[in-house]
């Protein structure tokens, strides 16, 4: 039986609440999110590193992420680089430096890569730098942008270029063992996490007792 | 120095790659996920509850939320109900019951809350069932549907009516401590871990060192 003691909060309740409040709690509410770092240079090359929360896998094949950028917060330069340039890459967040990743969100006059004091690496195929100290990296094209019309949120797709991931982190069936390289997750605004694996599960199926995946 | 042996794949190496393998690979790229089971009914009132890692804030004020549906796939229903009834309700997965949740992907006859054996309740507000064993549960409105051309997945944008959490897992600042309340996260497709907090981060400024929040 449930003993948990609840508390709920309604629509209705929202407006009323003190705008911090409110911030913490909704985003609060998506769970532990997909953590990166978005590199990205305008057409003189000068780089930007911002940290985004909103990032999500859009497809396999073909190979496609998605990231939501608000037009008026500090990530703006992200959107107008990678409209610029056509690249972005996403960069996973370790725990030697989280609190780098963190500080990127700051409203600096310089490269955050600069200013944070992580360090820009290139590849040939994308004209976006890559953060070094990231060991899981992805570099993209844009694809496609949806402008949400509810709050002005801007989806950007992006179309998977280049992978780098540590060799030994990856499973023969294509699982990147991203637990194993340090990646890190995050929740609402300013919470950071480590995380320690319950079990790979087995494709699910209706009469098929689910079995736990050694790789 | 870089003393790690890091895998590279491009895009041209993708088409060549066994399915199974792309799937794997491009599902692991996302980081660590926001994994829901998503409650909806039909307007007969047949319930169905699909697992998603799709699913991210879109805004604070108003208060919304998106999940990523892919049409073609065995969590149709889920689409087909909430634009009928305009609602579906998000419900944080615990260690638990992580296994019956990864399980409703599978294709039954029956509702998948039968099928599992987990618990529908409801509340006056929401046309749709919440989870009774998840501890963060909230209730959404149809908000905004994007078609994406790029690959045929379907956004669905929610604006969120209510929302049911732990009153001991709720900071004074409106933060909710979801590790606390048991919320897992998951990597690729198949993969759940529970996380272990680092620290949460005071707001980034630029000539200011971050702090850690105690709250």
């Amino acid at each position: 039986m449930e003993t948990l003691n609840f508390a709920t909060f309604r629509a209705a309740d929202f407006e009323q609440m003190e705008k911090q409040f409110r911030t913490n709690l909704i985003n609060s509410l998506s769970g532990f999110k997909s953590v990166c770092l978005v590199g990205t240079q305008n057409r003189a090359g000068v780089t930007n590193l911002a940290v985004f929360s909103q990032v999500f896998h859009v497809g396999a094949n073909p190979a496609l992420m998605g990231i939501l950028v608000r037009p008026d917060s500090v990530r703006r330069d992200t959107l107008t680089n990678l409209q610029e340039t056509g690249f972005f890459t996403l960069n996973h967040i370790r725990a030697d430096f989280y609190k780098q990743a963190h500080q990127t969100a700051a409203r600096y006059e310089v490269s955050e890569f600069e200013a944070v004091g992580l360090t820009p690496i290139y590849s040939h195929a994308i004209q976006a730098p890559y953060v070094a100290e990231s060991h899981v990296r992805i570099g993209l094209s844009f694809a496609e942008r949806h402008n949400l019309a509810i709050n002005g949120t801007v989806l950007i797709i992006g179309r998977v270029e280049e992978i780098f991931a540590p060799a030994n982190c990856i499973a023969a069936d294509g699982y990147v063992d991203i637990e194993k390289a340090g990646t890190i997750t995050c929740s609402s605004l300013d919470s950071y996490h480590t995380t320690q694996r319950l079990a790979r599960l087995s494709y699910a199926k209706p009469d098929k007792p689910l079995t736990e995946i050694n790789w």
